[in-house]
């Protein structure tokens, strides 16, 4: 905090507030840090269990704010996120029991090497301390994030969005009589309390107290976030995926994967926003994919070409390239081949998934080498982009940043590496 | 470039020349990220060919370096570092040479592992892309800097101090023929030709063109890029590091270790800062240790406790612990055992390096465990902390970051990973 300073008090307020969160949290992160895995693990029992108990009251917190979300006219997509059922409810509680069963990345040594001097190195895997969460609507996000990070050792700090402060306050409550029943403290996990925007603001520039900042939401808050943060974020912004359907495909192959990357869910990240066919095979492709397309409803978008082989398709713009549409609208474009596709994914894409639709290995090595994603897929739909279906167990997000992390994240990108030195009273000569 | 800006002319043209840089910069990483191994190798011994070739003409620029910085009034320190004579610069061939016998971490993958969906999913090393070096006084840095980047298959930028501007010059020109005489563009390796500090605040804004900036130099050049720099920055600030003399140490162990972690060299970042001292073993260590330090010319400052058992100690204020001499000065503390020596540690410690001396393994563990830095150590000493000597082969610089990559930083930090997922046609349910 700033003081001597001629701010309001409120938003002084705030700063002392996130201010004593956060040295609450690095006490905390000390503590959760050395926590044996039995113990982190029966306080994620716990939290299920509490969770489950407490049913009840967590739904009608999620009433309350049901009813406001209606009162400020939420949309019924921002609505559905917000609502919680019993179903929904025995998901979170499943989901941290699923945490709870994950091997714990902490503690984990690399062999130890012994080098000239006579010294032994390794690097330990060890948590990165405090973790800020800032999240939109779903209060189930609240119960995910907390139990990935204390699970990697980590303290949380979870800032939830507004319209869902009374079910995550519910929530919360559950989190800390599970931490509590095992004797950690709830400071290992604390839920900021205001809706005030300011908190925000406050947290993302915390370096002394926040290690990372983790925002999972649409772009308009990752895009503020990444601008205004002091403390490392990781991140995603777009997801603008692509399929690339070369020369040498094989054709039910190329279609099925185009079809199922694009028509399974467009609002999610891995969905394929552009479709790049090799122009060899285009004319034999393109005509069955866009009846597909066409009957589920989804809008083309072509160049030149491909209107030429599909004139239905609308026209594309230069922009079309650049759109992460989350919606049943798809760009076609026909390539030359793997070159001219390389290079349109490196200059329009995002570095989220991309994926080729190929026989030819040579092709296929190019490809996963050249194209600078974090996921590059072969034969494969880009909607298996999730760290579940990635074997993580778990995912707190998606980043296409290249530090660190890149992918989806898991409980391993939650914690860093540390080198050990043993010796034996070795000196440096 | 933000053009239409009421910007000075001068200021405007660093601007474009940043940004040309950049963008070549950028199309350059592309083709030295797929550029085999062996191609990388040749371009590095060639480079090392060149230099020694040279040597005549970079004696004759640094000469030109040295006698303006004598006009300037460079310190004798700064002199020696700026220096090159025919012994330094073998040293840089070799160095290159050595970088060109290490292992290329680009393009190992994990082993891939088969999800229940049929998808095969595994990681591939890739580099980060495109690379700023910032660095000071000593013109081998550009050579060292540029070797481990192109390994990496990194473009970089380089951006030496202004006193060695010619010598780097002439040294670039030994790069430039090397990329040339195996048919990379030079832009693999650029050096910026300026020496207006307006470069550097264009270099570590320009986030479209630049994937990370490591700045290697003093505390005042790191804090100003770390507190000013868009792009991530992988950097050490300060290496305030501990040796604590355990209850259980093996006192020989301790006297060395202590001896050698601050007298070896006191300007690394690696030397010792503060001695920690349990209370039990501190009136036998501590007189024997001050008498090693006197004789070496060392200034004790200590606390109480120590001056008690050693009364010609000056008197350590709070500062102390909070200061990197990098000189013949050390702080000394008796503590009451592990827990007081890792609180302060942890409080007063920059994160660097830290040392155990102790013949019980429970404790060591703990300290292995708690201790929040980047190398803790057992019985050795803290001047082991560099790449070298960890056996990383090279190093570009030490991290105290916590992401990405910390402690001595090889060519594996100069590099990411991404997901590899390969199917057979296979669509997500």
């Amino acid at each position: 905090m700033q003081s001597g300073q001629a701010i309001k008090l409120d938003a002084m307020d705030i700063e002392k507030y996130i201010q004593s969160v956060g040295e609450r949290a690095r006490t905390a992160a000390c503590l959760i840090a050395k926590t044996p895995t039995d113990d982190k693990n029966s306080a994620l029992r716990s939290i299920a269990d509490r969770i489950m108990e407490n049913e009840v009251a967590i739904l009608k917190a999620n009433q309350i704010d049901m009813q406001h979300g209606r009162e400020i006219n939420l949309t019924s997509a921002l609505l559905d996120r917000l609502e919680l059922n019993p179903e929904r409810i025995a998901a979170m509680a499943v989901g941290c029991r699923q945490v709870a069963d994950l091997p714990d990345p902490v503690g984990e040594m690399t062999p130890f090497e012994t080098r000239p001097s006579g010294i032994k190195v390794g690097k330990m895997r060890v948590p990165l301390g405090v973790i800020g969460i800032i999240y939109e609507s779903r209060p189930n996000v609240t119960v995910d994030a907390a139990s990935l990070c204390l699970k990697a050792g980590n303290a949380a700090i979870l800032r939830g969005g507004s319209e869902a402060i009374n079910s995550n306050m519910a929530i919360a409550v559950c989190i800390d009589q599970g931490l509590s029943q095992v004797g950690l403290t709830t400071d290992c996990v604390q839920l900021i309390e205001t809706t005030d925007r300011a908190a925000v603001g406050a947290l993302i520039t915390a370096s002394d107290y926040v290690d990372i900042i983790i925002p999972r939401g649409g772009k308009g808050l990752i895009e503020r976030i990444s601008r205004e943060a002091s403390v490392p974020v990781i991140k995603h912004l777009d997801g603008i995926c692509h399929v690339y359907i070369d020369d040498d495909a094989d054709e039910t192959k190329a279609i099925d994967v185009a079809f199922n990357a694009k028509a399974r869910r467009y609002g999610i990240c891995g969905a394929m926003e552009t479709l790049l066919v090799a122009e060899s095979v285009a004319h034999r492709v393109l005509p069955v994919l866009s009846r597909q397309f066409a009957e589920k409803g989804i809008e083309l978008r072509g160049c030149e070409k491909s209107r030429s082989l599909v004139p239905e398709m609308l026209e594309a713009t230069e922009q079309d390239w650049d759109t992460e549409y989350l919606d049943a609208v798809l760009a076609v474009r026909v390539v030359d081949g793997l070159d001219q596709a390389i290079d349109h994914i490196n200059k329009h894409g995002s570095n989220h998934t991309d994926s080729i639709i190929t026989e030819n290995q040579a092709h296929s090595d190019r490809f996963i080498r050249e194209v600078d994603s974090s996921s590059v897929m072969v034969n494969a739909s880009t909607q298996f982009a999730d760290g579940f279906e990635y074997g993580l167990g778990a995912e707190i997000g998606i980043s296409t940043n290249k530090l660190h992390v890149r992918g989806p994240v898991g409980l391993e990108g939650l914690t860093t590496q540390k080198y050990v030195v043993v010796g034996e009273g070795t000196i440096r000569e």
